[in-house]
């Protein structure tokens, strides 16, 4: 593939299967007549979140003001950033970003939000497009009923410097169901307030392929597809040949000889099992798990007696590619012609 | 303590709980005939590994040649690192860091990693010190009977551009017994072999005060001591009142009266459960529950209704302190006269 091997553990991705994977659900979304909101904390990168607006996506979804600040000075034009913002200091950052790009949107689930965003933007030029989060069975954040949804809708719309812009969910798994009855009766009592509600945007990558049909969703946000990985493999959204995103690693021990140290621990795969066992695939090795992780080392069992050997370099399909990218502050990307290059994860570790 | 409010989430270090650990778990080891080398993973930070050398530590720990490389930087003398190291552009860093240090040594637990090491600083003016790792029941690296590591040590001490300094282990938690056995069977099979066995290291901050007493090791190594965290008060190592390190978070949303939403998830805390259950302690809430993350929120379950508003700030002890500071790009010092400074992490994500 390359002559080039990077020191491990080293994020690498593959370029053409992202591409690949960018293309195939931009065209599920292009044929189900849903915009596509691609969600950048899966990558973390300018190059990606060009590639996927090229490909027709309406614009991204970020989680933090500072993934916004990177993507604005990326030429980014339009963001969702899908979070409650509070403080001063963080409505001060937002208003900037807002002045930076054509369209910036944010989510609120309380009057208390609202007021301080409205505070913030009834000083700008332009007012900000404000979505009213729903809590449609994730347990997470949101209004909880369809009349509290159209009640902070009017507020929002009554608030000077703010935009009323729709309705957002991020559903339970297979909770679909409840998106459509949840988002039905909300729009239909914000409309008969006078309201309009042009966007309601639902997403996850893992019930991606079901997004569509009959519903009244307009717009799709999701992250993991540009990657995938162990649990979208585990969940049958994507094969392994589709992931994107793996773990370069060197078998740094071989205790015994049914067990093998990686030098990728849960500094570079993280902890996150999302209802797996084990802590990633390792290519060719379908039979060997990784049963353990500490910092700085995998523990490896295998059932077939030397399987690995000292310095061999093994592939790693994480669990969950999102956590991943946060834990490297570059990645090798193998471009179109084989070949390797370094890219810095300009959006990594935005924790504010 | 201090009237300013760093935005959220925030990573705060109380330097008078840091320094009282450091100055009560040096006692011990003093006390106890030990020498101390703090692991530096826990705090990634050159200031603090400077401060338990000067309580007294002989040198540090450090995993890898990144963080051995920044602590070089700081002018730290004497650097442990417990890790095997293989490939060429690695044993070139390793090199290099050694020129610049007045005593750098590793372990390997393999006559590939000791042939590499060798044939790295065959070339160099001052010979590497290697001490042999051994599995004394953790089941992770390590050779696996005292016999083995006599064996490796003899091929150390006839290696040219090595000197054999002794033997290493990270040990099963309670391990310490087995400890005693291996450790004792291994020095007693290498200076029959006419080798001296200079030290015998071992670890971990669970067991941190059984430390000591009859017993062969020579060296303690623990990183986690001065923060603390959530398992160590968990396993009785101490007590809240002991934690330097807390998650600083603001409460972004309360969708029903006893559900609260933090803007700190998993990118903040990270998933690291190590056998407990919830994701870190909310200080002064004792009933609030951190139930799940995701890489932005933590979900909080109360049993009293409305105990949280919208806005409030509250400070988590996690459950883990290593991997957290892993996960920021810096650190809020609280200093001994109550004022915060802020302190880039000059060893986070030394991933190789």
């Amino acid at each position: 593939m390359t002559a080039y091997a990077p020191e491990t553990p080293a994020l690498v991705i593959d370029e053409r299967v992202a591409t690949a994977n960018i293309a195939r659900f931009q065209a599920h979304c292009d044929a189900a007549g849903l915009a596509l909101r691609p969600h950048i904390k899966t990558h973390k990168l300018p190059h990606f979140a060009r590639a996927q607006i090229a490909a027709g996506a309406c614009g991204i979804t970020v989680q933090k003001i500072g993934e916004a600040e990177v993507m604005a000075d990326a030429g980014i034009a339009d963001i969702l950033l899908t979070y409650n913002i509070l403080g001063v200091d963080k409505l001060a950052r937002l208003a900037a970003v807002a002045r930076r790009v054509e369209r910036l949107a944010v989510v609120a689930d309380s009057a208390v939000t609202v007021a301080g965003l409205g505070e913030a933007f009834s000083r700008e030029d332009r007012p900000l497009t404000v979505l009213v989060e729903c809590d449609t069975g994730a347990g997470r954040c949101g209004v909880q009923t369809p009349e509290a949804a159209a009640g902070l809708a009017t507020t929002i719309a009554a608030t000077d410097g703010l935009v009323f812009g729709g309705l957002m969910t991020y559903p339970a798994a297979g909770g679909s169901k409840d998106v459509e009855s949840f988002m039905r009766a909300a729009k239909s009592l914000i409309e008969t307030a006078g309201i309009a509600c042009p966007t309601i945007t639902s997403g996850g990558s893992p019930d991606m392929w079901k997004a569509g049909g009959e519903t009244i969703v307009t717009e799709y946000r999701a992250g993991t597809y540009i990657y995938n990985d162990r649990s979208l493999v585990a969940g049958g959204a994507c094969s392994l040949d589709d992931c994107a995103l793996t773990v370069e690693a060197t078998v740094v021990s071989t205790p015994t000889p049914t067990r093998a140290i990686l030098d990728a621990g849960s500094k570079a795969l993280s902890s996150d099992l999302l209802g797996l066992t084990g802590h990633g695939t390792i290519l060719g090795h379908p039979d060997a798990a990784i049963v353990a992780l500490s910092e700085e080392h995998a523990i490896v069992h295998t059932k077939r007696e030397n399987e690995f050997e000292i310095g061999q370099r093994v592939s790693i399909v994480p669990n969950h590619a999102c956590v991943v990218t946060n834990l490297f502050n570059f990645a090798w990307l193998i471009g179109e012609d084989g070949m390797m290059r370094r890219t810095e994860i300009a959006a990594r570790g935005k924790l504010t």
